[in-house]
């Protein structure tokens, strides 16, 4: 087997600001995305940029993403226009004992490409089908499958992970020398994303327990 | 004093998706922007979307964004370029009983406009301000506040909150009647942030408890 492509073979995919934080391990890629529930897709539309939160799931080099086909910004993307799909995690405030240097500590993925619509069924299952389990593992097995209908209303495209970047940063503030003997708190708060307890849907028939997937789910 | 004017006056900040979840009031989208501490911002570069995580703080119906004076995507913000402010808040994981009603439960603000490069030193010294406490409450107070070579090295950009709309998902799946009657568990599982235990940079001298701006600190 071929060894993975590093990250950012492009100008606009090579992290030039805060370059110390950037992550060139295809793995780095893989993992800051697999860890997110919902991403940010970028179109331009009449000339202006438009970003939306979506869903998405990846299977290898490849993200899916899918909406209503009546969809502006999917039907922007559908024609092969450029986007670029971002997904960040916060993981902590960064408290400096100056002002400027305050920061967060974060992970985000970046990708660049154009989307290629999804017209095999084939691949248009499977990619309903990493969507839903990255967003509910275990349902896509527990749960009805699309109908054909279903299956006509939903545009499924596909995005190359070639052109991606990383960034991440962790630890404690970048304060100036000058500023460490100042008598000021400096430090991080984490920033933690928790699962609650599951909320039964008031239609539910009685007997009808929650179910591993739902309440041993960790994230 | 004038009523403020509602939201969503321009055709691509009318929400068509889903329209039964937009808000029109300005008090959600104020509330929706102020529960952040990043969001993220699209522009237009070489013709292709780059959205990317940011900081912000809010003062009245502006927004303020920062950044390097070198970066790319600012300097072609400071152009007057169009760009697309978003912020996401992710509230539950929705389970349904079948894969095509999955959802998420969320709120989600989006801003449309052109960014006015700040100029005046007080208002560039204002929008650092909110930046930082919308970030760090009290910490503007609490630390070393930025020198004249750290202004002149930070971009500071207004962004008018005319241009905008919120979209806010609540509540179980909206599953089609036929699965009523499905064996299948469904229902929310809640997603919160939360604040974990500070963690003190390592060359804190010692003496320098946690501050209650930061231990006291909720979300």
């Amino acid at each position: 087997m071929d060894a993975a492509p590093p990250l950012s073979p492009t100008a606009r995919s090579t992290v030039r600001r805060g370059a110390k934080r950037a992550r060139t391990d295809r793995a780095d890629l893989h993992a800051v995305l697999d860890a997110g529930l919902v991403g940010h897709l970028a179109v331009v539309l009449d000339g202006a940029p438009v970003v939306l939160p979506t869903g998405y799931g990846r299977h290898g080099d490849t993200l899916y993403l899918h909406g209503s086909t009546g969809a502006a910004t999917l039907r922007a993307a559908r024609a092969g226009a450029p986007v670029c799909f971002t997904v960040t995690h916060l993981d902590g405030v960064v408290y400096a004992r100056s002002a400027f240097h305050h920061s967060v500590n974060y992970r985000c993925a970046v990708v660049h490409g154009a989307m290629r619509p999804v017209t095999d069924p084939e691949e248009q299952v499977l990619g309903l089908r990493v969507l839903t389990e990255q967003l509910a593992p275990g349902s896509w097995d527990a749960t009805r499958r699309p109908d054909r209908k279903e299956l006509a209303a939903t545009a499924v495209l596909a995005l190359d992970l070639t052109e991606a970047s990383v960034k991440i940063r962790t630890g404690p503030p970048g304060d100036d020398e000058r500023d460490l003997s100042l008598p000021v708190w400096a430090g991080v708060l984490p920033i933690t994303s928790v699962l609650g307890r599951p909320e039964p849907c008031p239609l539910l028939p009685p007997g009808i327990a929650v179910p591993a997937r739902v309440s041993g789910r960790r994230w």
